[in-house]
């Protein structure tokens, strides 16, 4: 996969792109990132981006010009244009695992205020990672790339993903790992065990337990199996 | 304010600290930030912070010992301690605004598999940024940072929070700069006309379009104003 970004502050995805699973998927060549500065592309001398609001208001918009200039420079017919932005759909994890197809993805970051809404008729797709206004889209970006990376083949190893909060609609069971007593609490019993099945078996109604208490609204709709039927009936005598 | 962040890779905090908005409140003194890597304080020879689940099962468990030794080391009762994680609550505006009354934020980044369950019992609130799976918590820390740091008082001007996305419970309206034609497409005649109020108006009724066709939910429990009920009246019998 190839991801481009757009950003004025090309900087703050130093670290992001040089650390971890990410460095590990460039260098195997699982994905090629490239960040642009738009702002090389500014056609006036002082490189402005930006310029104020037709019909008044706070702050300054970012002009079509210098943005769209770097997009043609980079779009082909197989590319997926995203902006970052609070008014896009919501990413989640089923659509970060749908990105996963595309050969291609452009992410626009905006900064400060706004952009020219004549940006948008270039856009394929307006994305925004929750219901909160950051600065700019560099940090969405970064969501929306490590999201995606880490699913694509070869990224990291295929189990890990069995176990992600989410793959199952469950949230993750309790891990525990050494010591066996830490301040005074222990690891419960059946971990200890060695019986693969009752492990598994008491994973499960964790799972299940914790998604009832803390996220509800990921059952809704869920599609059960008989044995989960049979786990969520315990656990409702129990209450 | 004053927020530590706990995690194993600091240098991907560099680029994030050095720009912008977050520079700015760093060098006023608007907020006071530091990273801290937690494998420092891991006591045994080869610095190891995760060791293999009880129980069995795919990857690594961050340990309790390092992590909590850190935290301990910095913990003051006037802290609030989260831990970014994909169980916790979801971030939306209000709850940063909510967190920009703390004096003292932790936050705690896992990363790759998940950690020790007993770490939970050290923690005030467990917070995610959205139904998605990272890699690790630096990057939702980050976004945590950005979008609380932004409304501390002298982090930027004011008035721009006014027109953000979901200030006012609606999306933004479109906003327009130089040149007044680009590809053909011209900024609206009501945003060249000087006409302040016709131009509010325009502005508060493309709010509410845009609203009502990418986010109808955020429209739901909304207590609403007589001038805005009258647009929606006007906008129910274009359609």
């Amino acid at each position: 996969m190839k991801i481009d970004i757009l950003s004025l502050f090309p900087d703050m995805f130093e670290g992001f792109i040089k650390t971890s699973i990410i460095k590990r998927a460039i260098a195997s060549e699982v994905v090629d990132i490239k960040i642009h500065d738009f702002r090389e592309f500014a056609q006036n001398k002082h490189l402005k981006v930006d310029d104020y609001p037709y019909g008044g208001g706070q702050g300054m918009v970012l002009m079509c010009q210098p943005l769209l200039d770097c997009l043609k420079s980079i779009v082909t017919p197989e590319s997926l244009v995203v902006l970052m932005s609070p008014q896009g759909r919501t990413l989640n994890q089923s659509y970060s695992t749908e990105l996963t197809k595309e050969k291609h993805l452009i992410l626009i970051c905006g900064h400060y205020e706004g952009f020219d809404e004549r940006i948008r008729d270039y856009v394929d797709v307006e994305l925004s990672i929750g219901d909160y206004v950051l600065t700019g889209g560099e940090l969405a970006s970064m969501v929306v790339t490590d999201s995606v990376v880490r699913l694509l083949d070869g990224a990291i190893t295929e189990e890990s993903h069995l176990d992600d909060s989410f793959s199952n609609g469950l949230l993750e069971y309790p891990q525990y790992t050494r010591p066996f007593e830490y301040d005074g609490n222990q690891v419960p019993d059946v971990l200890m065990s060695g019986h693969h099945e009752n492990i598994r078996r008491w994973r499960l109604k964790q799972s299940l337990i914790k998604t009832l208490n803390k996220r509800p609204d990921l059952l809704e709709g869920r599609v059960w199996s008989d044995e989960e039927l049979k786990i969520m009936q315990e656990i409702k005598e129990k209450d």
